[in-house]
């Protein structure tokens, strides 16, 4: 490795996030991070998609943006104008429709557009840690809002927007994952989402709608998204094909009036997200996007079903899950005694990497007993295996579960 | 067109950039942007080269970053360490390799990491306005440098830092595009760049060396990179596919020290730039690069002198063009009773685009006698077409040239 003589120190800015660590390979049991099942990556049918798009269209990239604009290559929206329709009750044109790199970047535009410094969201009580880092980086306010097994708990909402309210505070949006929570995987009721919209108009506070897992719903279908339910156009709306196809393509996309797209493209300075990527999926999933996610969803809910196994196992009483309605992670509570944040380090030096809590949640303290397990990307045998040595590291830490997993085999 | 009810002006922050205008498809002369040449698109090629990688790596796009880390695909770093080496003359290894999502998300991580409200930099007096765009809007000031056939004249560079310092200030970088610069497309001399290097150590500022055209040089070869040539790593390097296989793959590198790179992950938002595109340019790229960037290059060089003919024919004395040493685009002076940024609204509405000088230079006043030209897309009828309409609106609008086109052609 050469190390510059240069020092560039003094030249940094001063407030710049953490440097990131070097990479070192995945851990033998990658239990983070939205991964999905290498098994399930239709290999043959996105050559096919990639051959037919291309001979077809291949010159078109000679020019940014395709023959589509800055939002997106057209044919993918379209078909996103169908889909969301289709399983999500949303209608827009494919004007309202911006295609980003990831929903990560569609997180970053939404929130360059609204947010500053000092600003107040709301966010769930459980939420996507990235979400979190990002609304702690640009120094907003996070306010928490109260979780049960369906969701969010309207009374508690209708309570923080009233004190909020109280104290001349307007808070930029609400953050919802309502299909498929992260992580707690719940699904919002149709009567609370119209609630949530009925609570949200009163106050004049936009939602944020995230549904990055909607796609992947063990019952085969969903509630209408707020975006579908809402009048005014009050919901920002992003996905992503991460989960449903492939993370490693880095293509998500905004649903939203030209109101906010525009102001956002004033924002997005990449001169377009990667033209293959879209190609290639608009390519792909207009004839199979339905019937792939309807595969690769019970694929994951037979991974989740030995996940669930394994920790009941392995863990016994001591871990309390909330079994998801879909996705790709599961959500689960262990005794006051353990602090997964220490957990993780120590899981971590053996190979076994899960999400702690408390980077999951708005109140730290309260994620501290809570971790999050992703299992789409292990093999059965690799879940098995990892849980049984998280509840032996656990155990050796923290007396949790009582009996470790080798002395309960032993004894059995 | 859905407008939204909900009024989101309110909620909006109060610095952003201008919204985004409605795209209405490319205009009929297309003159502007790094488009790249329809007909030299290697399609088959890349064709196979998706169809090879996919086959062999598909499923690892189910892992984000695939099997190789935030800093991007392996085997496209590794084939750039070896095109850099052979190139450029860059001795440096994988783990010094940034691939981002064009080059603009290159220049956005640099800035990310070094520029603060109030920072000085250097820059080229005419160079990419998309650079300049960027570093006005972070409110950074620009320092202009002095420019002849050459490149940077570097004694006014010397005297500007000597004033610089004088003043206490230590700008954050020196940019430069040494070569194929934007827009004058000259290539700084081996003996400049030792120059520079030498003058940029002694007052402790790095380089900023943006090679985005570089590949496309008609004498074949090109002189060290200033990164190749430094000895200490003061030089940030950076690059991209756009100009040498198509600019909507989205697919940039930057070269420096882990130091720097791992910020510039911290500030990476994105969970790395897509994965297709990056398999398919190293699958491609191994086998094929050299060669198609000598195609390329001959079939642009063509279109220049088709593009230089048609500025004799129609501009005339009138047009003084800077012959460019390679690249996509060609920079000239009309006279000075023109001013380009009006003859650019005035082309633009009868389907003319071109770059205004004011908007490619650091000192607007000193751009409006000047424009860009980019000639790499259109089809040489087309550049022909749109030279002599050019000639005839700068005629109509300003007297020169002082026969147009059409007067022109009656009388021979």
């Amino acid at each position: 490795m050469t190390t510059t003589g240069f020092d560039y120190g003094p030249l940094l800015r001063g407030d710049l996030p953490a440097a990131a660590a070097r990479w070192n390979g995945f851990p033998k049991y990658n239990f983070i991070g939205g991964h999905n099942a290498p098994e399930n990556i239709p290999v043959d049918e996105l050559i096919a998609a990639a051959t037919r798009v291309l001979k077809r269209e291949g010159p078109t990239l000679a020019t940014y943006g395709l023959q589509s604009g800055a939002l997106g290559y057209r044919p993918l929206r379209e078909f996103l104008v169908g889909k969301l329709k289709r399983h999500a009750g949303i209608d827009c044109n494919a004007d309202e429709i911006l295609v980003t790199s990831g929903s990560l970047q569609a997180l970053d535009l939404v929130n360059q557009i609204l947010l500053s410094p000092g600003d107040t969201v709301l966010v769930e009580e459980a939420s996507y840690g990235g979400a979190l880092t990002r609304l702690t980086r640009l120094g907003v306010k996070i306010v928490g809002m109260k979780l049960d097994e369906g969701g969010i708990r309207m009374d508690a909402l209708e309570q923080s927007l009233k004190e909020l309210k109280g104290r001349g505070v307007r808070p930029k949006y609400i953050y919802t994952i309502p299909t498929v929570q992260n992580p707690t995987g719940s699904i919002l009721s149709t009567e609370r989402r119209a609630e949530l919209l009925r609570i949200a108009a009163a106050y004049g506070v936009p939602i944020f709608e995230d549904e990055c897992y909607s796609d992947l719903v063990w019952a085969g279908t969903r509630p209408a998204a707020l975006r579908g339910m809402s009048r005014d156009g009050g919901v920002i709306h992003i996905g992503s094909f991460s989960k449903s196809i492939a993370p490693a393509l880095r293509v998500g996309y905004i649903v939203a009036g030209w109101d906010l797209l525009s102001r956002m493209l004033g924002c997005k300075t990449d001169a377009g997200s990667g033209a293959l990527e879209q190609m290639v999926l608009a390519e792909y999933c207009a004839p199979h996007f339905d019937s792939h996610i309807d595969t690769l969803g019970k694929a994951l809910k037979l991974k989740l079903d030995v996940l669930v196994d394994a920790l009941a196992e392995q863990f016994g009483t001591a871990a309390e899950i909330s079994y998801p309605q879909g996705g790709i992670f599961l959500w689960l509570k262990l005794p006051d005694s353990v602090d997964t944040s220490k957990l993780t380090l120590a899981a971590g030096k053996e190979g076994v990497a899960i999400n702690p809590g408390a980077e999951w949640a708005c109140d730290a303290e309260w994620g501290r007993k809570r971790l999050r397990i992703c299992f789409a990307n292990p093999s059965p045998d690799v879940l098995r295996e990892g849980v049984a040595k998280l509840a032996e590291i656990c155990h050796r830490e923290f007396g949790v579960p009582l009996r470790s997993a080798n002395v309960g085999r032993a004894a059995s």
